[in-house]
């Protein structure tokens, strides 16, 4: 990640067909992105292996798809009506909008003050801001406006007239999507307490302050689990969970000196928490949250047991003891999560005399797992590359390139990460093998063309 | 499908964890629905299937992964802004309201008439309506206002005021993410024309009647492919894809009875499309549009080149040719692409004076691939069966079911389409091997427990 900065691996993720900017030829809409055709596999990649650990493998965790639009009793129980929102300012000189918390923490940092804002009221935060005369960012004024809530949820309409009664919100996390079906979930599988239900969707927060690439943005993908157990029992298991993150991530070869557990300070937890870790990533741009682990005890379902009047009980088929099931949820942003695996893979090498650019990404996450060279435009040579690329195209995801000198394609194949070159030379057509050339370490060993597959297959494995 | 009502089908669903209804335990919100366990298996194999034969194995095909929220301009310059609505009517008498094209189709198909209301005006419809009095379905009188055109798109705010400057639309179809950048595709995968697009993703439509389950809903999942290709090859590309897109459904299964091809008559065709055909399926409540494949010219591209002002022009490489390329679409509903699978799967058999209950799904649709059976509650058949578990789940999705007779275990296996059960009994402690059951004619094979992965893995190809 040497010399990575945020413009390079843009301009490299733009370049290269990772990540364009949404609506680019309307100008954009303010950071949304398209995964063009690498990103998009490398995203696909990513909710895989996901998929596959946290839900496949486990014998007691199963998958759910929930609607994005969901009745509005949901997001009142769940408090984000009522509190999911931001404290919002104008400024009075120049009319910008800003973020009151944001302003605050802002000073704080910059006079390297120790004033913790932990659990302000809104009028402390006012209060904080025109006595310290915290100036606006724009016109370096300090005459803000009383704050505002703004909530983070976008709402629509949903039949033929925009009414209250039609108001819908976009679910702003996948989470409530899992408690409201629990007994739904519990009943069908059978599953006994303890087992986890995980969900990977679309979410939408109506942020003030979006940024930093793929990094925050208003529509964004979770990859969540909520994994219930029986209380005084949570503690334990969401430790168990903090290192099966943890380690999930050490296996798809994330670094170790990238990424930092923090623990939340007792004052910093929400009310409802009993224990909350982030883990943080070493970004471009500074360390970022790339995952929040949470205990979130009963007070998901407890919400929802209460204003849905329906039992949320869960009835041990031991002892016959009945209780709401306690709670430990992993959420993890698949956007974050793409960001810190191209940040963390990202190497520049010189070879040659020449700078080596080399995403260095697990095999299972690479957009390609394999490139398909013919040595030259030969037509015996491009036939049996293609019909290599049949074969292997069956099994993972190949690129075909025959264009251009063998050290300018092997180039561009490091450049988006993928693990293997195999080329196809004149020596193919007698001995029926090709050179395999490893990305990382730029070595070949020469394989029979009907042992390549499994040789490829073999590294997905993490 | 003997037999099988929407009503069986929906219970089957619900009961067994495919598919609940959205927000349940809040009364719902109409129309949605939320996959569970065994529902989001099946429609993540759906997507599996389609990106493996759509994106992934075809050598020029590319897929991408847009935002849902897009600048306004996409929609206008696509006419969905102009012209993406329905004309409605509310009957002065009960005060409800109405499809104007509905109630005169409905109309015409009741009384046998052979009126064809293709390019009909609202003013026509209208008249149409007051002229035969058309009753309303709710009051049965026949008191109607004019027509009004109501958008089916959703609409919501980005940003902090919801002013006309701040609308977003959620997108009602995948297809123009994969139009508007269609430049930035081009440029960074240099492929050739043809060359196609792909995209799955979620998509939202206002419908005034959604309805039949997951067959049609306002928020519902597209699997389009966007085939770009010369002006005067579109036909012959036309014709590739259907017979490609029928194959694929023959590959999972879809019976011939089940399946109808209707080509569009020239005055039914959009006024940009050169030929159109509509996949039909024979769902439970009869004959439905399931695919829909359409000759859209240049016609999109053109669109956005004229609104935008960027050109959308593709040289060709060696006749340095400038065209704008027609494009060929087959876009495919995730739900009704399941609706139409589980449908089709559906068996009631009569086994030992019986009624056996089975889904026929092909291996690679089924939510699990196998079962895992310890025989009797003995810890060493459970020790063994767990670690085949672990083995086979890295493979692929699997079920572990302790409780109950085998026989019992069995059904329950039929019912929800697992192709094998595979029973750990007391001989598989010495003779390390286990009973295989095949879902389909309920045959045994005893197979060494280190050659199950690859008999399954086999099952899986189409
Ligand atoms: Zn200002
Ligand atoms: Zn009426």
């Amino acid at each position: 990640m040497s010399n990575l900065t945020m413009e390079k691996l843009t301009a490299l993720c733009k370049g290269r067909g990772f990540i364009f900017a949404g609506s680019e030829i309307y100008g954009g809409l303010a950071n949304t992105w398209d995964y063009g055709p690498l990103g998009c596999e490398l995203i696909s990649n990513v909710k895989k292996a996901w998929w596959q650990k946290f839900v496949t493998e486990p014998e007691n965790n199963y998958g759910v798809d929930c609607a994005i639009l969901m009745n509005s009793s949901v997001w009142e129980a769940s408090g984000h009506i009522g509190g999911f929102s931001d404290p919002l300012m104008d400024c009075k000189e120049c009319k910008t909008r800003h973020r009151a918390d944001q302003l605050a923490e802002d000073f704080i940092r910059r006079k390297k003050l120790d004033t913790n804002l932990t659990g302000w009221t809104d009028l402390q935060l006012s209060g904080f801001i025109s006595e310290k005369a915290i100036p606006c960012p724009v016109c370096g004024k300090s005459n803000f406006t009383a704050i505002k809530k703004f909530n983070l949820m976008f709402k629509t309409f949903q039949g033929v007239t925009e009414d209250s009664a039609n108001i819908v919100y976009m679910r702003p996390e996948t989470a409530q999507g899992i408690f409201v079906n629990f007994q739904n979930i519990q009943r069908t599988t059978r599953a006994k307490i303890p087992f986890g239900v995980g969900q990977v969707g679309k979410c939408f927060r109506n942020e003030i302050t979006p940024g930093n690439f793929i990094f925050r943005t208003r529509e964004f993908e979770q990859m969540e689990m909520e994994f219930f157990c029986k209380p005084g029992t949570d503690l334990e298991w969401f430790e168990y969970w903090k290192s099966y993150c943890r380690d999930w991530l050490y296996g798809l070869g994330i670094k170790q000196e990238n990424l930092r557990l923090r623990d939340h300070a007792k004052e910093e937890l929400s009310h409802y928490s009993k224990a909350t870790t982030d883990f943080e990533f070493l970004f471009p741009f500074g360390w970022g949250e790339l995952w929040g682990i949470a205990d979130r005890t009963d007070y998901d379902l407890t919400c929802h047991q209460t204003k849905s009047g329906k039992s949320m009980e869960y009835t041990d088929p031991v002892t016959n003891e009945k209780y709401v099931p306690y709670c430990v949820e992993p959420s993890l942003g698949v956007g974050r999560m793409a960001l810190a695996l191209l940040s963390n893979a990202y190497e520049e090498e010189i070879v040659d005399g020449e700078t080596r650019v080399v995403l260095k990404l697990h095999p299972f996450i690479a957009p390609y797992k394999a490139a398909i060279l013919p040595l030259q435009k030969n037509p015996e040579l491009i036939e049996k590359a293609e019909r290599l690329y049949k074969q292997l195209s069956k099994k993972f995801n190949c690129t075909f390139d025959g264009a251009g000198s063998i050290g300018k394609r092997y180039r561009r194949q490091d450049e988006i990460g993928t693990p293997y070159c195999i080329t196809i030379d004149f020596d193919t057509l007698t001995d029926g093998a090709a050179t395999v050339r490893d990305r990382d370490n730029m070595t070949q060993v020469r394989l029979p063309l009907d042992k390549i597959a499994e040789y490829v297959l073999k590294s997905l494995e993490y």
